[in-house]
């Protein structure tokens, strides 16, 4: 009996060449794609919502497959989670998937017709160093972040705007370069290490929800912003940015491993 | 000119089979002893203060070296530290040591000899389930820990004791199995993710300080601990079972991921 079936999943996206699946490389489709082939006896082919980098990580990952799954959901994601745990040879690469939730959806169900909005966080250490430990999960920026100055900034990309200017060349192509941030709100905290005690330095995350994003359009933002974090542009800069639609006059590319796909909003669930 | 260096060296220990230089194999030994060899043109061996296993982490092993450096301490840091940091295309594995000082110290430093007192935090996800961005530096716990009672139970390992009954088979022959353990104390806080957001659940952390520690002692004082906390023992039963001497009626060894070396205290420095 076929049915159609959503995944949330979460992945560290550090030991993956992105989510897209691509022939002898290790990609969270891929991955996803072999464990649920092997658990079901049965080629299974799975859509995401999202194809994310190498590097980036998601918590929120949506994913649909349509295959013959003789067990409840919630078995469902016992074993495939069974099967991603890590194996204590190979600790940092196993273990790195895990399925949040499965649930039957309708027939014809399109993940990416259904997506109604996104939330990314881009976090950011802003300290003199970076502890081991936060390497894969945060930009290092030093010298002090003007954050009321990035607010500012940031004010000025929210809203329906062309951001052709936050878009990277070699992602697919796209109908129109116009898209709806619905906001963007910058947090710091103390800098807490892996094991709960406060370090030198401070936590910056960038918030970003909107309908859709374009190719690097965030890390695109996040590097746009810390540059006027570092007083190297105007806040006010962020404007005529958008308006010029040419990428040349955006900040640099904010590296990946400082982006985490964070929420995914389908409008029907 | 030969000096005497003492570094302070941090290291995340998912991707090395522990502290000790094994021939063939990834070790953090190894790899710093290799990297200063390259960097100083001679062969270089490093005594570490403390042989972590497998998997276990550090924020201050200590160790110190004997070399003809022909650079300041902070020009060697730097070196050092540019060797060590990560290449994109193995962002696992590389960028996992840091050094965090390096200082001169009179000739005839003896490390080991010099431990005052250290400090290990071990940091338990109490949860239904773990995030994989944290599966390499906690301990899951599911099933809610009683911390009151692990904070009795701990009251009771404060002190000079024979600690036979929390050392693990297979470590160095030791000449006495007292040690005078002064402080443990168990810190909780709300389950904060990579990206600063709260997520399910809570984290447990327990700091032990001591004057040194026989092998796998924090691990088994955890698992113990754990067991208590989740109501399999009474808090006052860990009373005889230090009196017993006997590992055999300790908990389990918690698993390594969950152990950091947060402090070593040197009588000179």
């Amino acid at each position: 009996m076929e049915k159609n079936v959503l995944l949330q999943i979460e992945y560290d996206g550090t030991g993956f060449s992105g989510w897209q699946r691509q022939p002898g490389i290790r990609t969270v489709q891929g991955r996803v794609e072999a464990v649920l082939s092997g658990l079901l006896g049965q080629d299974v082919t799975v859509s995401g919502c999202s194809r994310t980098d190498a590097g980036v990580h998601a918590k929120a990952e949506m994913a649909v497959f349509r295959a013959d799954v003789p067990m409840p959901c919630e078995n469902l994601v016992k074993a495939l989670n069974d099967r991603f745990s890590g194996r204590p040879e190979n600790p940092s690469e196993d273990g790195d998937i895990r399925i949040v939730f499965a649930k039957e959806v309708p027939d014809g169900f399109d993940i990416r017709g259904q997506v109604a909005g996104k939330t990314y966080v881009y976090s950011i250490r802003n300290a003199d160093a970076m502890p081991v430990f936060l390497r894969n999960c945060r930009y290092l920026v030093k010298g002090e972040l003007d954050v009321e100055a990035m607010r500012k900034a940031a004010d000025h990309i929210v809203g329906t705007h062309d951001f052709d200017c936050f878009r990277a060349a070699g992602g697919n192509p796209v109908e129109t370069t116009v898209r709806t941030v619905t906001s963007v709100e910058i947090r710091t905290s103390e800098a807490i290490d892996m094991n709960g005690a406060v370090s030198e330095g401070r936590d910056v995350f960038i918030e970003v929800s909107g309908d859709g994003f374009l190719y690097n359009m965030v890390r695109i933002i996040a590097g746009t912003l810390v540059e006027v974090g570092l007083g190297k542009r105007d806040p006010d800069e962020m404007k005529e940015i958008i308006e010029s639609r040419d990428r040349t006059n955006a900040g640099h590319t904010a590296p990946p491993q400082g982006l985490c796909l964070e929420e995914v909003d389908l409008s029907v669930q």
